[in-house]
């Protein structure tokens, strides 16, 4: 047993109980009896300044670092990235992680029970938005009595959700990091999210969201999986990782199995992943990306929606990342200038993709620890003036 | 109805009938009673130069240009292509248009009767190659009495089997022009056609191949085609054509059916292809594009895959291209040219992405209709001399 090991333990934070205290949704609806599952690491200093906020990708949950016991062999999602003396360093720092609502790790989601029918919602559970996310997220820092974030970091799905808390609590957020992330879903990749989800709606054991826990809709949520697996890699990694390479001999088989070692790679993931995610919220959370749009926030105008951000911002974003795009970081960098925000933008060169996000750790660590530094630095020195 | 409509008749070659003349495979098996579907259009020259051999891409036919009756209104899918003054000028040509084995456009594939048992193959049907379509095709040409083809040409899937054809059978290939193609799928290619053909093997109505014809597994097919149909078009054709643009209202649904245009087009794509598209075709000929590598006929040089062949090529590809890129397209051109041969190469401006060599065909057709003429010229020269 590996005595060393950062051991954390996951709280859960119930919140909208009370029927006036209901979390009201974009769509239009409120949820009651809300779950959210956190984590936190580090202590809270006394002038309640060195708090960040980490938020997840599509499939990430609360647990971003350390490990569950002493017997845990699986750490958090971006160990490498955060943990005492890590890049976002847990002995300075007060790091919460915060799991999203329509999820499947903890939080309330499509499969959470209905209070007002006592059985799970299903599709019943409404249709949520990046800022709903965000709304649940804000109690918990409210809850927390932090009345300001040193920073709300993310990558993907993560950075929208840092770029929107700027938005939709500026008062409450001293910085972001905003990584490999978007403003906006382009067609491309909506297009992807819909051919996911239709593959899961498709699937004879979808039952329209109402599946048996036993026999969920596993052939449809692997197809969704797979396919976005692909649009984390890049090209070149694919051919780097895999090649043309075969999977068991020196030719082909002549049949209808794999192949191919990238194909025997996408299975594997496909099968992985239906262990571990719930098909109903890849329903949800994908609808939830794709919804999201900063600029119909600004009537269309990006630059209008962060009118009222007071952040100071990092933007980050991956040569190869064909996801959310190079170009797609510098929409918003040309947003935030325009509202004259402080903002470091910076395209990592980098082989591995939207993933290169939670790989190529040497340069994002750095480039996030000094950022963060920084920003801890310069608000305290405000504070003394 | 229109008296100036081209009308063509579609064509049956039954061939491989007696036992000692079935038709061999890569995988090692035979076919028996092949019947080959195919179309002709103008005349061929009394010097037997003037053939061209047109081949299609995954889900195209015979049928390249014209119409099958004067009330017919759905042209052939090259239409603005081939025909009488076309930039393939059926004025001056005599080009035969041949669909491949495997499909489901009336040659036989894995829906047709085997003979040895009087039932459809389904997925008894031998996993064929590029190379075993193309030997199909050749017993074609020997039968129309063709010594030399003045061009094979091909885009995508049909780009790959002309380059087959130049390698196969080099002294039957005056020249050949290689649109949109490439000597060998990517993994990331392979990738998207292994998702493609999961979503057909687990839709419930596969049942392993042996699916009914009133009940095929249309979602599994029209999850395929979508995806596929993502990687035809370009990020940026996407955001021109769709943007963010919602289907109904200028408001979100907040339910799981189609909220994007993008959506509403992939859907309509999807279930349009059902209707005229097989499962176990579409399984067929994915498998052979993914198995078709000319490098591996070198023993890994593309170089000295090409060493028997004796050619002049022509090797397009558009900018925006990402299945079939326009990299794939240099390294054959480099592969030709490290064995002498003669080569034009162009890369064509566009935005369309892989469908591009079925759209821009103003500036394709130029290039085409030249490298044509001065063929059939300087052949024509050489016999002179």
């Amino acid at each position: 047993m590996n005595t060393s090991k950062q051991i954390v333990t996951p709280k859960e934070f119930l919140f909208a109980v009370e029927e006036d205290d209901k979390l009201p949704l974009d769509c239009g609806r409120t949820l009651r009896n809300v779950t959210l599952k956190y984590e936190t690491y580090g202590q809270l200093d006394k002038d309640k300044r060195n708090a960040i906020l980490i938020l997840h990708a599509l499939s990430g949950d609360a647990h971003v670092c350390g490990y569950h016991s002493p017997s845990d062999d699986k750490p958090g999602w971006w160990n490498e990235m955060v943990g005492p003396g890590k890049p976002i360093d847990t002995n300075k720092y007060f790091v919460i992680c915060s799991n999203v609502i329509g999820g499947c790790s903890g939080s309330t989601g499509p499969r959470s029970i209905n209070p007002e029918t006592g059985k799970p919602y299903n599709l019943d559970f409404p249709v949520l938005t990046i800022a709903d996310m965000v709304r649940a997220q804000q109690r918990l820092i409210e809850y927390l009595e932090i009345p300001e974030l040193l920073a709300v970091v993310g990558g993907s799905m993560g950075g929208m959700q840092a770029l929107q808390w700027s938005i939709s609590y500026p008062e409450m957020v001293h910085s972001v990091a905003a990584i490999a992330t978007t403003a906006q879903l382009s067609p491309q990749s909506i297009a992807f999210d819909w051919i996911g989800r239709s593959a899961i709606q498709y699937d004879h054991e979808f039952v329209n969201g109402n599946y048996d826990d036993e026999f969920p809709p596993e052939h449809g949520l692997s197809i969704a999986r797979m396919l976005a697996h692909v649009t984390y890699l890049s090209d070149e990694s694919m051919a780097k990782k895999f090649g043309r390479g075969l999977q068991n001999s020196n030719s082909y088989t002549y049949k209808f199995d794999r192949d191919f070692a990238v194909e025997s790679y996408l299975r594997y993931q496909g099968q992985r992943f239906v262990e571990r995610f719930d098909a109903n919220s890849y329903l949800y959370i994908t609808k939830a990306m794709d919804y999201f749009d900063l600029s119909a926030l600004g009537n269309g105008s990006l630059t209008q929606a962060f009118a009222g951000a007071r952040a100071n911002y990092l933007v980050v974003s991956f040569t190869s990342d064909w996801l959310f795009t190079t170009k797609q970081s510098e929409e918003i960098v040309r947003a935030l200038l325009n509202n004259s925000l402080e903002v470091s933008f910076c395209e990592i060169e980098s082989s591995y993709g939207h993933d290169a996000f939670l790989l190529e750790i040497e340069t994002l660590g750095r480039i996030v620890s000094d950022f963060l530094r920084n920003q801890l630095m310069e608000w305290r020195k405000d504070e003394c003036k």
